[in-house]
């Protein structure tokens, strides 16, 4: 049979992929990258997952925001022309009829779409799904064609950069929270990069090519994208330097302030309107208590079209043990503000200002998982609290009714499915599982109406009336 | 725009389809049908449905399952021939290069994969995610093209039925605790149907096709399901009469000893296989208390080929207050024993027998959403516990220290993103949304370092020391 054979290569191949992959990269046990750049996850991974994903919704929750869902799908021309160079990486469906259909490429513009198509024109929401991209997967950044997406976005029309401070906030309460080491959120604005590209000399129609020229510069160096820009995209050398010299620019609101006072930028109004904003933003994020972990940068840029105002990238400063791992993670939340992308749905082109942002739990989770691969920390798959056991034959009958009231009680038990199963097979599941608590069953309780409570570390055991069975348990594991 | 003037009819079409839904039909508000089958999920959606899967995972982990996931699209040939007439119903990606791609149709499959390709030969496993049919929707009974499933399955060699009941009894406390009213489970064994189908004279190689025909007895007469029979599957008259005799019985395990007497289907080796094991299984429902609530039916049959032995399908009863609201919403849950699917992925052909369900939650969470509906219950979207508010102007700044140490605190706040929003304004917005505390700061408060902190629904304020603020929230919301 052709496919199993297929399969079989492809089991090796996934095997030998991660036999060879370099030391320090994100791999734990039963991890299974697929050849068509999926991957399953684990009962480990996802308890990481769970975890993780507890503490950012969490932290959504605290800020109020309403949770909302979207299909995997949509209509394809609704995706067209809102993701600049990356478009080609949006997955298409076949045409088997009807209309035709694009796995979304990321949670922001099925979002827009959804306010547009329900005329909302307020709203904060959070949305956690899977998103699809057709990149050439790259496993050593823990970077999959299918991945999980958090976003937080807040819709309408307020008094400037409120909203815009809020999210910067909930970026930094996430990743303080998640303890991930020091981090850093640079922040910028579409309005100053254009401002600066227009005073360098930049024909407008050359905007956003150079813009997602500039948006490599974390993953290459200035003289490659200098190169791009110069002999790829027809810019002249000394347009290039001159943005060379502006985007070597970073620091706090005192840089703000310097820009202000440049004499070429700020002949430019639209750069005056977004230093303006990032002055306001800057005077919200010191009352919230965050503003030394914000760097204003002159070179970030973001690849996507939508952004009309400030945006952000929060990056993980490396600690010397993960530089040891050689753990590339790259940014790990971005956002920023894009207002006329919901207009681009609205038939009659009304417009909802937006500002949100989205969390790269993919790499979060690559870096948890490594940590805990390293340090060797065992993980319960399980909540089991409760295994029946028994030390006779034939006394499955007896374990049948006794785990069936533990679980009418609400209590998380198991048993082993055999007639009649060694008590020490019994007894080392418990050990092997981590399963706190055992109740033993036998002729001799069963005769004189108690059961045995047996604590599988300290394996103490004491006899307990079977009426008073299901409420010892409950003190126990409340006691734990 | 082209795109737009078709997205414009496209919501009025989806609006009209709403109005024109006869009454009775699940529709919430804010839910939307787009043209290609799926539709958004509404915040007030998302609660019920949060609500509905927290009871379910609750119920799995109880039974001690591991958590699983699986890419939304596996390898197109992993997925065919497994799923009968049905496969026509699975939706293909476009070939861009690369593999060939579907997305998955159900969770089985992908699990079986998982399975075989991890070499796992002992499991127990639950999967809550979406999957995709490209049936043509028929929102009557709030089906649609995207829809979440819940499945729990017990991979592994046990001793006979012990995990089949135990699904069972999962089953049952599920439907049990959602308080969905009254409800059946028909079993029944695909080599009792097959038994029974080969004593009835169908051919073999016919099987299949006539159990898909039985499958439908659910949507039409057994007048039309005989017509199929006969007309379109080329079955003898007296053959499809001979079945019809068999399928219209149903009872309890008085039923099963029946089958055992009847002198022809005896004759069938598989048939006493399968009802030996009904015996069984009838056995260990008694000791789990739940007996009552199944019924051995011979005309279950189910479509899917993969299905070996014992199979089930839970239907709710209806309750006189559903039937008035003409909700059809057939199984809500439905599985069986696989034990030959793994092989199927296996290079080798190593088998591991399985046996599962999953939940139909869709119609769960229309049967929830249309009570709630009727009922006129107000939902709380989001979890907002206190508001910031102020009666004075340019008291921004104030309120965002204020919140800001909420938010620290842990404590899920809100405020207007606005410069001087009026404090009715606020209060109004406090009282909408059901936020049960507001902290309302002015200069009065300022000078004298307290906070008013007022309690919504009684419109009581008392003034807190600013210090104290945090510990007094606390205290009332861990009263309330």
């Amino acid at each position: 049979m052709p496919p199993l054979g297929l399969l079989h290569m492809r089991a090796w191949a996934s095997l030998f992929n991660r036999l060879l992959r370099p030391s320090g990269v994100v791999c734990i046990r039963e991890v299974h990258f697929h050849s068509q750049g999926t991957r399953d996850l684990s009962p480990q991974q996802m308890v990481v997952r769970e975890k993780i994903l507890d503490l950012v919704i969490g932290c959504f929750k605290r800020h109020g925001a309403k949770r909302l869902d979207t299909p995997a799908f949509e209509l394809k021309e609704m995706l067209t022309e809102k993701y600049g160079e990356d478009s080609g990486l949006i997955y298409d469906l076949k045409d088997q009829g009807g209309e035709l259909l694009s796995l979304r490429y990321d949670l922001t513009v099925p979002f827009a779409r959804y306010l547009a198509m329900n005329k909302v024109k307020k709203m904060k929401r959070y949305h956690v799904g899977k998103v699809w991209r057709r990149e050439s997967p790259t496993i050593v950044q823990g970077r999959y064609r299918e991945f999980c997406q958090c976003d937080f976005d807040i819709a309408g029309q307020f008094d400037p950069m409120i909203p815009d401070a809020e999210c910067l906030k909930i970026m930094c309460e996430i990743l303080s929270g998640l303890q991930l080491g020091d981090f850093l959120i640079k922040v910028n604005d579409r309005r100053i990069l254009d401002g600066m590209l227009a005073v360098c000399g930049v024909p407008e129609s050359k905007f956003h090519a150079i813009c997602s020229s500039i948006d490599k510069l974390d993953k290459i160096s200035w003289n490659d994208v200098r190169h791009e820009m110069v002999a790829r995209k027809g810019l002249a050398p000394e347009v290039a330097d001159r943005i060379g010299d502006y985007i070597q620019c970073h620091g706090g609101v005192s840089l703000v302030e310097e820009m202000f006072q440049d004499s070429i930028l700020s002949q430019n109004k639209q750069a005056i309107e977004g230093l303006g904003d990032l002055k306001l933003l800057f005077e919200y994020l010191t009352l919230f208590g965050i503003a030394e972990k914000i760097s204003f940068d002159l070179s970030l840029a973001r690849g996507l079209d939508y952004y009309t105002g400030v945006i952000y990238e929060a990056v993980l400063l490396q600690t010397p043990a993960q530089a040891e791992e050689s753990l590339n993670v790259g940014s790990v939340a971005a956002g920023g503000r894009y207002d006329g992308l919901v207009g681009m749905f609205d038939p009659k082109g009304h417009k909802v200002p937006c500002v949100g942002f989205s969390i790269g739990v993919e790499r979060i989770f690559a870096i948890v998982e490594q940590r805990m691969k390293t340090s060797g920390q065992k993980i319960r798959t399980t909540e089991t609290q409760v295994f029946v056991a028994t030390p006779q034959k034939n006394f499955l009958h007896e374990r049948l009714k006794l785990i069936s009231e533990l679980w009418d009680a609400g209590i998380k038990a198991e048993l082993l499915y055999k007639n009649n199963p060694k008590l020490l097979t019994q007894l080392h599941y418990c050990e092997h599982m981590g399963i706190p608590l055992a109740v033993i069953i036998g002729e001799q309780e069963l005769k004189e109406g108690v059961i045995k409570l047996r604590s599988v570390a300290s394996r103490e055991e004491v006899a307990i009336k079977r009426e008073n069975l299901v409420a010892e348990i409950q003190k126990r594991l409340s006691e734990s």
